[in-house]
């Protein structure tokens, strides 16, 4: 059934069959559409293997936990439908990303625990969230005025859709010649970007926001990383004022790693460079992938 | 092509074609899915004509403007799509929904000013917020703990999908017995539930909250009948303890127009029964759909 597809574009897995990333689609009364109910989680595989697969497991099923959405399925049963899609795909490096939206209550319902739940996933090639010459020369980050969804409305640990202010924010960064954009929470600290958490360094320390973020993996993997290269660690709030004022500032993403930011508003940040703490990041964040405790081997059919 | 189809259940609008609504979805890949990047409006159709149509194309096109999305045709245009759909469906009375997606930027591209925004619609049979058991005897409201998202995040005057605060308030009301939900805003003001504006009756006037709420149309037709009927209003904001407090409280949605509220947080409102404006608002509310002002027939094919 699925031999004729052709899935070099990618692969999904959606209502229970495997189809190319260009088929896939979800209903449109789905409410994981009508009403951004759903929740997911990312994974990468690099060359060949899950980089902290169980991790993002984790993350994702307390994330349904906590919006009250059911997989349907075991935790082995959603690891075999992520490396089929990688598999099918035949990606060596790939963006692997699992869903579960509310599915919808019967019709005339409006009880979200009358709805079937859905679940979906796919693999694509990797997504960088920055490019090749970004990468190199550091990028120019936009503290945005926009505040990120409080976690009074939404809990941000329970990874979302809900990005509105993520976009608004960066279309308003591209508009002023950024490059991206981090958002701001009521009291004027820095939080978080569109798919990224935030360090800065300041006074040889890293700091990265405590309350308000996403517990990414790869924020987790860089506090990990300090540990272990004995680099002195704050979690707690970061003024803009602070991250404007570092010695260097990075990002942190399952989307490229640590990425380099050189400039924030428009001013340099300390030399304008790639500073020493965010290379040695980055040199060992890819280090990492290569260590078993840490990676899982993809298996691909036909190995 | 649409000959053989079954549009009983409803039709919809997508990628430049018609089809019945149980086919009609959205690519996996679309922001609109993935960062719920997307705007909407519903209208409705009440014996067979739509009720407020301008109103509903002037905040859809108004929110359009706000998150810089392009529905990519005319307002004539969007008007003959819709009529379309309900026109196949054949429904006198109908719930019809129109839609702009981000779409999706070229590959490697996380720049939203490059993708191609995508339209659809679809109109299904009407749908009523609150059942004929809850519109007789008056629903249960619950007022949530949990804060709607603010204006400082996601400008609420743009109607959009940001909905996991309802959806997680909802239920909790739902496991605490209630009908449904409105949730409050940092500073305990009752402000908006899932899917309509809320109103009490205090003093003779009525109330209802200014700030982070939908301008909904019906909380519009609900304050211009009061005006045409001398009621007294207050647009300001609405405390929690004084809705609780009031003598009346009623909501207002395109989905049963102005549907009564009975009790509050387990404790009745007023005497407990419907109240006297509630129900002369509600009267109204249906005499208005036989008024040319605002109703427009819809062109049946074949009638």
């Amino acid at each position: 059934m699925t031999a004729a597809c052709d899935f070099s574009q990618g692969a999904a897995f959606v209502r229970g069959e495997f189809v190319p990333i260009g088929q896939a689609c979800v209903p449109i009364t789905d409410w994981g559409f009508l009403r951004s109910d759903a929740t997911y989680d990312v994974v990468t595989v690099w060359e060949g293997a899950f980089f902290r697969l169980d991790a993002h497991l984790d993350r994702f099923l307390a994330s349904c936990g906590r919006f009250r959405l059911d997989p349907g399925r075991s935790r082995d049963e959603i690891t075999a439908v992520l490396e089929r899609c990688v598999s099918l795909a035949r990606l060596r490096r790939s963006y692997v990303e699992m869903i579960v939206t509310r599915g919808q209550p019967p019709w005339g319902s409006r009880d979200p625990r009358q709805a079937v739940n859905q679940f979906y996933a796919f693999a694509v090639p990797y997504v960088w969230i920055a490019n090749d010459e970004q990468r190199q020369r550091g990028l120019h980050l936009r503290i945005s005025e926009v505040q990120r969804i409080p976690a009074a409305s939404v809990d941000p640990r329970a990874k979302n859709y809900h990005w509105n202010d993520l976009t608004m924010g960066l279309l308003g960064a591209l508009d002023a010649g950024a490059d991206t954009v981090v958002l701001t929470d009521a009291a004027g600290n820095v939080v978080e970007g569109p798919g990224f958490n935030v360090f800065a360094v300041t006074g040889g320390r890293l700091v990265t926001p405590a309350e308000g973020v996403l517990e990414g993996v790869t924020r987790r993997t860089v506090l990990e990383m300090a540990h272990a290269l004995g680099i002195p660690c704050e979690v707690r709030a970061l003024p803009a004022a602070e991250a404007r004022a570092a010695q260097e500032v990075f990002l942190s993403t399952s989307g490229g790693g640590v990425l380099p930011v050189t400039r924030v508003d428009g001013q340099a940040v300390g030399s304008g460079g790639v500073g020493p703490l965010t290379r040695q990041l980055a040199k060992t964040y890819w280090d990492w992938h290569a260590d078993p405790r840490y990676s899982t081997p993809v298996r691909y059919d036909g190995d």
